[in-house]
Parts: structure tokens; C-alpha cells; sequence
């Protein structure tokens, strides 16, 4: 090897907050993906793959909840541009539409699915690389766009195999809140950087609700909130009526559709931009009710604001309802797996030409485990069928026998270690998860025989049988060497009838 | 949009040498990806997705054709770790393996598929992100291992649509080019670091084989080569028996496997080194060859020696045979699509010990690139059934249709953009390819009915139908509304049977 020199090992681990992804848990996601992309094709929608590399300049400074640019992302410098790494599939969609927006179709509906890198702090369950499946409507101003993506959002949730009545898509729309704090004279609407700055904040108390309950968002609008040890949280310093404004938005749930609108409306009587967000909120409702999706798959919810600073309308997000433990194995909701919105503001920054934009993401490993909680990805695959070596100058007939096995579609491999001591070799086949190994030593190589182990019974058979039953069904079998492929297939079906 | 202070537009383009992939080409790519992963899960391979990032400790020095640390990655510092993009799918799996070597079953059989990321000079074609597709098998000294990876190469390259005669897998080994430098004196065994040197220079010159031929290689063995700009490329130095006993080995292949290992066995006679790798040919040979792997598919080439300094034993690579024109219009065979070899020395840099191993890269990139020369993929599919908008107020009548389409399996969508101009609709269709497009005005609406216009006969008839075929072949039949489902499909159908 090349130069080398006495220098210290490396360590073998990824960076921090990186992880690996074995065998299964990546061919379920890959399926759940796959999934997921058939419904978004069905309704149009074209894959996109960007780069995973953006310039600093096109990704922008909309990382969620960030104000400052390049914080959260990882960026460097290269030649004279600072590149960095994409950190979520919608800034890059900016990017791309603006850069191809003569030859793309007008609306363009696209999806996407990949990693994403966040340069955060690194904790159990956070991940610095994550997936993320996006589905964005771009060039839409319709709310039929917002409707179609909250029905494909439904679909998409049944299609990986979440059951009707386990999810709930929560729709709202941020000029609500908008035209509710107009009303309330928190923000002067004229004043735009103002408006925006005291929208955060307010923005970021509410989406607080699942954590602090209204009584704790109530004081984040207010002059603060003091956690359970000692520490504070400065509010919003909203006045006592104008905090109960936006907690009487938060809590206008109604029990019907038509109900919460007309909530709405009495408490955005007087703002334009309110009336506008009422409005648009009708007409998603409209829509998907008239599409059959009724109040047990998509809901108006005025709680639900979303964290990211450039939605612009409507507002959604999907949340699974059945109940999980938490650490302390207390009953909660399962929660959020998907969210998204309008952002007319995006692609403006590459154009100066307002595109209006709608669309979803969804948390790939969120809802992946929600799957495995319900159990709804299917039993892990079994290992291969193991050849063993019984004679290591007889590999071209062990290769040949699992190449045989191949030709009629099972997965089978030779042992490739050291063969001297056939008890690793069955250990190996145990740590690969075989249903069955395959054994000619010479003696039945002579006879024109093979030894089937069944390595499933076996296992059964060794906690808790009978000598009877060792007796009566019998865990290896010796059958004619061309019989070999025949008497797996059924060895196998066997298996699945009685696992 | 918060504090949007005038300032320069990004400009909407990915860095240099990045690039986007568009619906079809995605969907393609998934698809071979999905083929290649079959045929090596079959074979017991276990798919593993390693970080896209590493630290630079961990990924090393062994980026090809390169010398220095870090040169030709994307790296950047971070706290106090210099992180990068991994080059490969190798450099990931001697960490992966190092970090969880107690846990894995050894041998380890694993495959990746994933981008990689390249900090080198883009050109035309030469991205610096790039697919790459790679299995391997880690703890196995076995050369059933190599024989294994070759015979599952060709597979996989049938499985995907390389039909037998237009690949061929070519084998050779380090260790017989070793044994010919020591018999020819070009080198001293016991030298490590001369010998390694050395070694790089001639394997060089070697490798250039397919671009300026065997004059081209023996003079850059010797003292150098003048190329047609009268460029000089200083030579290896070798004397000019050296040079020719190295150019003999490079001839030595023979019309059959046996006679090749014989013309070999003579240039290396006397060197322990060569005298092993010949036998490892022959054992790989002999099993390819037991398992029904013919000179038709598998054969022993001495003029390969792959570019990688990391290799240490078995080197083989598939190309393509089929004819295609370069760029001047000549004809010339399509090339490489994949290689690899062992590399035992890989893992030691963790752990300190030797770890066997030998594995296979597709360039992901170009084997696609070949199928779509051959025609082995698919027509692109259709687009979507584009359902128009003639009443902007009934969108939710159009989502109900396209809904339907939806459930019957029929890729559909309602057109979202401005829906004044139908001519604009149209030309959305064709932009999207659609087969078919639903159209419902007032008047259908009243009457029950729909419009279903075929665009693909429409295109045809527009093209070159007589006026007869133009009243015998209505593109646009009108039919109940309750019948779209069905006359969609029946229009499908026959758009299917005549295209």
C-alpha cells in the first residue's frame, strides 16, 4: 500500500449525528417510498431529482425557524462560491423552476424524494441527514391546488397503508391569522418588516400548543411563559385582549366545516386580508368535500399554523391519531407526518416575478416508524438458503447448487468463509436469518444425495419438542441431488404455513 | 417576506458541474437501479446506505488516480472535524465494516447504491455527483468470492437488458503483473515503498492501453510518449527488455483460458508472487467456468489492470461489445460499465488487521446510457389524462372526474393553471404529453355528458389524414358522464394497440 507511514488509526465511525442503514431498513423505506410515489404519479405529479449541492446564494435564508443565512446548513467555501449542502427539497425547487421555467409545464407539478443535511446539534432520534418526499404544485394560484395536495395527501397516507380514521389532515390558512391580528390591533399591516417580525413571534407561541397547551401559549403572547424549572420564555407582550384574540382564533373549531368559517368570520370582521384568508379556506373545504373527503380525513383547524416563516395562505398538515407510549409510557397521539402550505413568495427571489407555489412534505422515518408501530410492514424477509462447504475443492458444485437455486428465484448463497469448522457455518446461517441450509459432504456426494436442513423447525423443534416429535417430523432430509430445487421450493412453502 | 431588503437576484442555477434529472430520466434510472438490486439480493447480498458524509480521517487517501489527501473531494471543516462527501461506496464500507464488524455476519455480502460526489474539473458529460452501484463481499479470502462477483455480474447485466454476446467480463490479478515486474527486474519485492511506486507507473502506462495502444504503451514504459500536439509524457524509464517483458505480458492472452494461464505461468516462472496469481486465475476461471459461465461471458484478460492503487489481487471489469460512433462519426465498442477487484489492505487501516475483501462498481450513468442506446428501455410513459376547465366554478366536478380516472388506475390530473384561454389547456396537454383530454362545458353539463378528445389520434390525424379519415376517425367522441372511466379506458386501449 502506498506510503505507508506509522500514523495513528483512523476512528471508525461516521460524523457525528450520521448514521448507517442496513439490509431491511432500507428496502422498507425504499418500499414505502416507492409507495408513496406511485400515488403522486397518479395524480400527475413528474419526479424531480436536484443536486444535493446548491449554492449558498440560491438555497437562501429560509431554513426553518433560522433568521440568519447559511446557520443550520453545512456550506463551504469553494473556488470563490460557498456551496452547501441542500437542506430541505423545496428551496432547491425554487432553484430549479426558476432555472428551467421556459420548458417546464405551467402549473408544474413535481415530486421529490431524498436526503436532506441539517447542521444542527445532533440528538437521539436527530439526525444531521434525513429523507424527505415532497409534492409541490408550482405556478398555481388555484386553492384547487392546495385541495387536490391535501386529497393526495389522504391517499397517499391509505396508499402506505395507514387506515382511514387513523390520520387527520388539518388544513388552515395564515391570512386568518393574519386578518385576526389586524383586527385585534396587534400589527399594522401597512408596516410590513414590523408585521412580519410580530407574525413570528405570535407564529411560533401557537405552534407551541401540543407542547404548553393554550394556557402556556396564552402566556407566550403575553408577557411570558415560565417553564417547570424556573426557566423563562419572553412573550410576545400582547395585551390581555389582544392574546385572548388570538387564543379565540386558536380555539374557533367548530363542529362542522361551515361552523368554523363562520367562527372565523365574526372574528376577522373588517380585515380585507382576513376575508380573503376565510375565503380560500371555504373553497379548499368545498373542494374536497365535493371529492368525498369528509371531516374524518381532512378538517379545517385554526390551531395548526406550521413553523416555516414562507407560507403565504393556506396552510396543512397531517397527523396520525392512534395512541403511542411516550418515554415515560404515558398514552399520546402519534402526531405530525407531514406538512406544507402555500409560499407565492419563493421562486420571486430568483425572478422578481411572483410564482404562487403549494405544496407538502412528508417525514419519511416519522412515518416509517409509525408503520412498523402498526405493523404494517411486513414480516422481515427471510435470509438466504446457505450452501455449506463440506469440501473446500468442491466449490464449483456448491456454487453450482445455489445457482440453481437462483434460476428458479431463491435467494441463495455458498458460505465463502473459512470452512474448517462447520458449527460456524450454521452459526453463520443463523446470524443470516436462513430458513434452510444445504450440506453434501463426500459420503453424499458418492450417493448422488443432498442434506436439506430446515434450520426454522429446527430452531422450533430445539425449544420445546418432544422426542416424538423430534422423531416425527424430522428437520433434515436426504433427497436425491436433482431433486435439490424441488425440495427446497416446498421445504420453503412449508415454512410460510407453519411460521 | 421577512426583511427583504433590496438586493443582487441569485442567479438560478446548481454550482458548477451539477445537475437535475427530470421525471423519466428518475424513473428510469429507479427502475434499472431496482433490476441490479434484485439480481443481488438473489445472490445474498444485503443492501447497506452509508452516510453521504464522512469525515476525512475515515474516508483517506485512496481516491483514484490521486496521491495527496483530500484532493478531489468536497470537504470543509466543522468544530473540529474536517468532514467531506464520500468519492465512493468502497472508502464507506471499510469504515461501516470496521465500526460494526462484531455484529455483521462474515463473510459480510453487501450492496449500495447511492450518489457520490467528485471535487474535480466538470466537462461535457462529467458531473461531480454521480450514481454508483456497488457489491461486495468483506471477510472472504476465498476466490469463489471474486468468482461469485463476476458470474453475478454478468447476471445482473442480463437482467437488466445486456443481451449474452454484448458484454464480456474480463479478469486478471495483481499479483501475475507483480510476478512479471520481478522476473523482468523491474522491480525489487522486498523494497515495499520502491516497488509500490513503481508499480503505479507501470499499471498507469497499462491502463492507457485503450487510448494510445501497445506503441503508445511500450514507449510510455520506456522513455516516454510524444502525442499528436507534440505534447511529452515522461516514460517509466524501463530498459528495453523490461519494457518488452511487460508488453508480453500484456499480449499473453490465449485462445482459451488454459492456454492464457500457460503463456503466463512461462513470464512468471520463478516469482512466488506471480506463481500465486496465476493460481488464483485459474481457480477463478475454473469455477466460472464449472458454473456455466463460458468464454462467451467470462474470460481471462491480462491486458486489465484497472486504475485503482487499492487493488491486491483478482482485478475485473465488464464492458459492452455493441458497436456505437464517438463523436467524429467512427465506430468504436460502447466500453467499461463496470469493475472492480479485491482489496485486501482496505479495512486494516481501522482495525489493524487484514480484512479480505472483493467487490464490483457499476457506473450507474453510463450502463443506463448504453440501454437506452440499445432500446432495452421502455417507451417513455404517457403523461397524465389532462381533465379541462371550461367553468372555473366547477372545479370541484373536474377533481371528481379526475378522481375517478384515478381510482380506475389511470394517471390524471385537472388542469390548475388560468383557465380562460383554452387554447393554453391544449397546449398544457401536449406540453405534458397526455393521451386524452376530458372536456365539460356548460352545455355537456346540461346534457350529461362529456368530451373525450384523443390526442394522440388527433396529433396523427393533424399530421396526415385525408378529410375521409378525419370524419371516419373522430379524435373527440362525446359519451355520458357516467361512462368516462370506461371510454377513457377503451380509449386507451386502442391508443396502446395503434401507436
Amino acid at each position: 500500500m502506498a506510503k505507508q507511514k506509522k500514523e495513528a488509526k483512523p476512528k471508525a465511525l461516521p460524523p457525528k449525528g450520521f448514521c448507517d442503514y442496513f439490509g431491511t431498513d432500507v428496502s422498507e423505506r425504499t418500499k414505502m417510498l416507492r409507495q408513496i410515489a406511485y400515488v403522486y404519479h397518479l395524480y400527475g405529479f413528474e419526479q424531480l431529482e436536484s443536486s444535493a449541492v446548491e449554492t449558498v446564494e440560491a438555497l437562501g435564508k429560509f431554513l426553518p425557524d433560522v433568521d440568519r443565512p447559511n446557520e443550520g446548513v453545512f456550506a463551504w467555501l469553494e473556488d470563490e462560491d460557498w456551496l452547501a449542502l441542500r437542506y430541505d427539497l423545496t428551496a432547491p425547487l425554487a432553484r430549479v423552476y426558476a432555472q428551467h421555467r421556459n420548458d417546464l409545464p405551467s402549473p408544474y407539478r413535481r415530486f421529490a424524494m431524498g436526503p436532506v443535511w441539517r447542521n444542527e446539534k445532533p440528538g437521539p432520534g436527530r439526525f444531521r441527514q434525513f429523507y424527505q418526499c415532497d409534492a409541490d404544485t408550482v405556478g398555481s394560484a388555484s386553492m384547487a391546488a392546495d385541495a387536490e395536495i391535501c386529497a393526495m395527501l389522504a391517499d397517499t397516507l391509505e396508499g402506505v397503508g395507514i387506515a382511514r380514521g387513523d390520520y387527520i389532515i388539518r388544513v388552515n390558512n395564515r391570512k386568518v391569522l393574519n386578518g385576526v391580528m389586524e383586527v385585534a390591533g396587534v400589527l399594522d399591516p401597512t408596516d410590513l418588516e414590523k408585521f412580519t417580525e410580530a407574525r413570528g413571534i405570535v407564529l411560533r407561541a401557537i405552534d407551541k400548543l401540543d407542547r404548553f397547551g393554550l394556557e402556556g401559549v396564552s402566556q407566550l403572547l403575553g408577557a411570558g411563559r415560565k417553564d417547570d424549572s424556573g426557566d423563562f420564555t419572553k412573550g410576545a407582550g400582547l395585551t390581555a385582549s389582544q392574546a385572548e384574540a388570538i387564543m379565540g382564533f386558536m380555539e374557533a373549531l367548530g363542529a362542522t366545516a361551515a361552523e368554523t368559517l363562520s367562527n372565523l368570520r365574526v372574528l376577522i370582521k373588517g380585515s380585507a386580508v382576513g376575508e380573503a384568508g376565510v375565503d380560500e379556506l371555504e373553497q379548499i373545504s368545498d373542494l374536497v368535500i365535493a371529492q368525498g373527503y369528509g371531516s374524518d380525513r381532512i378538517v379545517l383547524d385554526p390551531s395548526v399554523v406550521r413553523g416555516l416563516g414562507y407560507y403565504t395562505g393556506p396552510v396543512y398538515e397531517a397527523e396520525l391519531t392512534f395512541e403511542i407510549k411516550d418515554e415515560k409510557g404515558r398514552p399520546r397521539q402519534f402526531g405530525s407526518v407531514a406538512g406544507g402550505g402555500r409560499y407565492d413568495d419563493l421562486v420571486k427571489r430568483f425572478t422578481g416575478q411572483e410564482v404562487p407555489a403549494t405544496g407538502v412534505s412528508i417525514g419519511v422515518d416519522r412515518l416509517l416508524a409509525a408503520l412498523r408501530m402498526k405493523g404494517r410492514i411486513e414480516p422481515v424477509a427471510l435470509g438466504p438458503v446457505v450452501v455449506t462447504v463440506m469440501d473446500r475443492d468442491r466449490m464449483s458444485d456448491y456454487q453450482a447448487m445455489a445457482s440453481e437455486l437462483r434460476t428458479a428465484g431463491i435467494r441463495a448463497e455458498v458460505y465463502l468463509g473459512n470452512p474448517k469448522n462447520f458449527g460456524n457455518q450454521l452459526k453463520y446461517a443463523d446470524n443470516r436469518k436462513s430458513p434452510i441450509a444445504i450440506i453434501e459432504g463426500g459420503d453424499e456426494k458418492m450417493a448422488g444425495i443432498v442434506q436439506i436442513k430446515d434450520l426454522i423447525l429446527g430452531a422450533q423443534l430445539a425449544k420445546d419438542a418432544t422426542l416424538e416429535e423430534w422423531k416425527a417430523r424430522p428437520s433434515q432430509i436426504k433427497v436425491p441431488r436433482q431433486e435439490l430445487v424441488e425440495q427446497v421450493l416446498n421445504m420453503l412453502a412449508a415454512q410460510g404455513a407453519t411460521e
